[in-house]
C-alpha cells in the first residue's frame, strides 16, 4: 500500500515556503544537469525489446519457401492490386470490418491518410468538386490530438479548427454543430481508441453521435485512425471501442467514414502493412485512383505478416507480450506522478489502459519551459504544443510522455527529472502571482 | 547459316494469290483454334525462373541476424527518412549519381512518379503555381511509350502531346521547338535506355539536346525514367546511355530532371525498392514534402537488398543471370518474325539489347485486329493502342511484345499465331485496295 503523506498544494504555500522548496529544487536540479543524462520520453516507438518479439517473422519465408498466397498468385511477382486474401482477412479482423471492405496498402497508414487528403485535393470525393478549387476548406481537429494529423492538413492548407477533448471524445456538441452548419468543413481527424496522447476511448454514445452526424458538406468525411485498437496495457481492464462503420452504415451514412490502421506498432514500424477500411463506394474510388498510382504493394511482406500471425488470434496473443513490456513503463511513470506531483495542483494527468502515451497538462502558461527545462537537465520530451495544430497549445499546458522507448531504468530517471522541472516551473508561475 | 528462300512481299501479290493463300492460312488458324490455348504475351513481368534468381534475398535477414544499418540505426524501428545509407549506394550507382542526389522509396517507382506529379498539382514546383490553380497543363509524350505514364497524366487532367520516336529517342527538333514556346508544358515522359515498348536507347546527341532545353516554363521538368538501366540481353553487345543529371548540371539546369528507378525487375516486381535521384533543391523540396507523408519507408527490405546484392558490381552479375533467361526469348521471338515476315512488307519491328519489349509495327489500320485475332485464337497481347496517351494509336499500327513471361515453348507457339494473324489481317486489308 502507498505510504500516506500530507500534501499541501503549492498555491497555499507561502511565497517564503515556496522561495525555500525552489531552493531545494535547484540544488538538486543543479545535480542532475551535471550527470550530462541523455534521456529520450518523446517518440512512440516500441523498444528493441518489443521489436524482438516480431523477430521470428525474419524466418517465416525462406529461400525454399512456396511464396504463393491463398489465391494461387505469387507474391514474388506483380499483380493483387488491393492485397491478398489472407492480408485482408487479418487485418479486417483487426480493423473489425467485411474483408470486403478493406485494400491493403505499403508499410504506413500515415502515408495512406496523406494519399487520401491530396486524392480529396486533387479529385474530390465521389465527384465533388476537388478540393483544391475551394477557396476554404476546413478540418476538425480534437486536441490534444496526434501532431502528424494536423501536419498533413497544414501542409494542405487546411484550415484546422480545435474542438476540446473530453473524456468521452471530442464535444460532440460542438462537432455536431459545426459541421452540420458549415460547408466547408470537410472531415475531422480521430484516434478514437487510446487516444494519442491522452488514452482516451470514444465512449459508445460519441461513436454513435459520429454516425449520425448530418454534415453540411456532402463530402465530408470521418478520418477515423484506430492506430491503437488492439493495443491494450493490461489484461484485465480494457477499453472497449464500437464498430464505426458498421453504426455509419446502420444509419444510412455508409460513406461517411475511412477507417486506417497498419501493424506498425504491432510487427515493425516502417516495415508493417497499413490498410483503408471504407463503404464500396469509396473503396471503388480508392482503386481507381491505386491502379494508376502502384502495380501493386508488397505482397511478399504481407505474406510475412499473415503467416507470422496465422490469424487475428495470434496477433492479440502477440499484442499480449508487448503490454507486457509496456505495462510496467507505463505504471513507473504513472506512479511517479502520483507519488511526487499527486495533491499539489500543479498538473493533471490520465492513466490510460492503452495506446503509446500519458498526456499531461500542466498550470497554464507553463508547458514549453518544463519541456525546456527538462532538455536542460538531457531529458528530450516531445515539443511542447506539438499536440495542436500549428503547433499552438493555446493553454501551453498539454505535454505528451512517451514511456515507451527508454528502459525501466532510465524513465525512473526520467521522470524525476521531468517532475523536477514541472514543480521548479510551477513555482515560478506561482510566485508571478504572489 | 540462315536458309536464304525468295521472299515476295505480300503487295505485290495478285488478288488471286492472295485469296489462295488466306485460304491456306484460315486453315492453319482453324486448326490452332482448336487447340483452345491459353498464351500470355502481354505483361512485361519476369518469369518465375528469373524470380527463383533472387530467392536467396528471403535468408539474407534472419531471427538472430543484426537489423542495424551502416549508419547504427535499427532498421526495424522508426527513423531515417530517406532511405538507409546502405541502399542509396547501391541505387545511386544503379542510377549513375552521386549517393547525396537519391531518395530511397517504397516498393514502386510508379508510385513515386504518380506521387511527384500529385506534388506539382497541389504545390507546385519550388514555389511555382501549383498545377491544379492553372487553366491548363501540358505534357510531352514520345510515342509509342509506356502506358502507366500516360495513366498518371490523364488521371490528372493534363492533356498529352504525342512526339514521335526516332531510332535515337524522342524527335527533339519537336521536343525543343514545343517546350521552348508553350509555358504550359510542365514535363516529358522518357524511358531512355531500351525504351518501353522500342527498346530504343536515347543518342547521347539526344541526351545533352535534353539536358539544353531552354523551356518556357519554369517548372518545367524531365520525369527520366530509367527503368531499364542495367538490364541487357547481351554481354557483347549493349547500349550505353550518357548521364542526364551530370549533363543538366554541366548547362546549369541541375533542377531540370527527375530520375526514376526501381529494383523491380531485378530482385521481385512489388517487394523491391524504388527511388528518386535529383538536384539538391528538388530534393529538398522532395524530402519536405515526405516527412509530411510518411515517418519513413521500410528500411528493412532496404536492408534486405543491400545485403544481397553487396554493390552495384553484385547486382550486374546478377542482371547477368537474368540476360541468361531473357536472351533465349528475345531470340526466339525475333528470329520468329524474321523467318516469317521478313521481306512481305507487312511489318516492321526493332531487335532491342535490352529491356522487356519488342515493339512490332503493323501495316496501317492492323493493329487492333491483329490482337482481337489473336485472342480468338488464345494468346493475349497488350491492347493495341495502349502504347499512345489516351489508348489512341493514330496510325493503328503498334503492337507491344512482352517476351519475357512465357517459357520458350510456349513463346515459340505463340509467335507463331501472332505471325498467322499479322498475315491474315495484312492480307484483307491488302485485298480491300485490290
Amino acid at each position: 500500500m502507498m505510504e500516506v503523506t500530507k500534501v499541501t498544494a503549492y498555491n497555499e504555500l507561502s511565497k517564503e515556503e515556496l522561495l525555500e522548496l525552489k531552493e531545494q529544487l535547484e540544488t538538486q536540479f543543479t545535480e542532475i544537469k551535471g550527470k550530462n543524462l541523455s534521456l529520450d520520453m518523446s517518440r512512440g516507438k516500441p523498444s528493441a525489446e518489443q521489436l524482438n518479439l516480431s523477430m521470428g517473422m525474419m524466418d517465416v519465408l525462406k529461400s525454399d519457401s512456396n511464396l504463393a498466397c491463398e489465391e494461387g498468385v505469387d507474391c514474388r511477382n506483380y499483380g493483387v492490386l488491393d492485397g491478398i486474401r489472407e492480408a485482408k482477412q487479418l487485418l479486417a479482423d483487426m480493423m473489425e470490418i467485411p474483408k470486403d471492405n478493406i485494400v491493403i496498402f505499403g508499410n504506413s497508414s500515415l502515408n495512406v491518410m496523406f494519399d487520401t487528403i491530396s486524392r480529396c485535393m486533387t479529385h474530390g470525393v465521389l465527384g465533388s468538386t476537388p478540393w483544391c478549387k475551394l477557396d476554404k476548406v476546413k478540418f476538425l481537429c480534437p486536441v490534444p490530438g496526434y501532431d502528424r494529423h494536423f501536419s498533413i492538413t497544414e501542409y494542405f492548407g487546411i484550415e484546422m479548427i480545435n474542438v476540446p477533448m473530453t473524456p468521452t471524445g471530442p464535444d460532440m456538441d460542438i462537432v455536431e454543430r459545426l459541421v452540420s452548419s458549415d460547408p466547408a468543413i470537410k472531415g475531422i481527424w480521430c484516434v478514437p481508441k487510446y487516444s494519442n496522447p491522452q488514452g482516451i476511448t470514444y465512449s459508445d454514445e460519441t461513436v454513435h453521435r459520429f454516425a449520425t452526424l448530418k454534415p453540411a458538406a456532402e463530402d465530408f468525411r470521418i478520418f477515423w485512425d484506430n492506430a491503437y485498437g488492439i493495443h491494450h496495457l493490461y489484461d484485465d481492464k480494457q477499453d472497449y471501442l464500437i464498430e464505426i462503420f458498421m453504426e455509419c452504415k446502420k444509419e444510412g451514412n455508409p460513406n461517411m467514414v475511412y477507417k486506417f490502421s497498419s501493424t506498425s506498432k504491432i510487427s515493425f514500424p516502417g516495415s508493417g502493412i497499413a490498410a483503408i477500411g471504407a463503404s464500396d463506394e469509396n473503396l471503388k474510388e480508392i482503386r481507381r485512383q491505386m491502379q494508376i498510382q502502384t502495380i501493386g504493394h508488397d505482397k511478399v511482406n504481407q505474406l510475412r505478416h499473415a503467416r507470422f500471425f496465422g490469424d487475428i488470434s495470434g496477433m492479440v496473443n502477440h499484442m499480449k507480450k508487448h503490454a507486457a513490456i509496456m505495462r510496467p513503463k507505463f505504471d513507473t511513470v504513472l506512479s511517479t506522478l502520483e507519488q511526487e506531483l499527486g495533491g499539489l495542483g500543479i498538473g493533471s494527468w490520465l492513466a490510460p489502459r492503452g495506446g503509446y502515451f500519458i498526456s499531461f497538462d500542466s498550470m497554464e502558461g507553463c508547458a514549453k519551459k518544463i519541456v525546456a527545462k527538462a532538455k536542460e537537465a538531457g531529458v528530450v520530451m516531445t515539443d511542447a504544443g506539438a499536440t495542436f495544430p500549428y503547433g499552438k497549445d493555446p493553454m501551453d499546458s498539454n505535454i505528451r510522455i512517451a514511456p515507451s522507448y527508454p528502459t525501466l531504468e532510465e524513465l525512473k530517471l526520467a521522470g524525476q527529472i521531468f517532475i523536477l522541472c514541472v514543480k521548479l516551473v510551477s513555482i515560478d508561475k506561482i510566485l508571478e502571482s504572489k
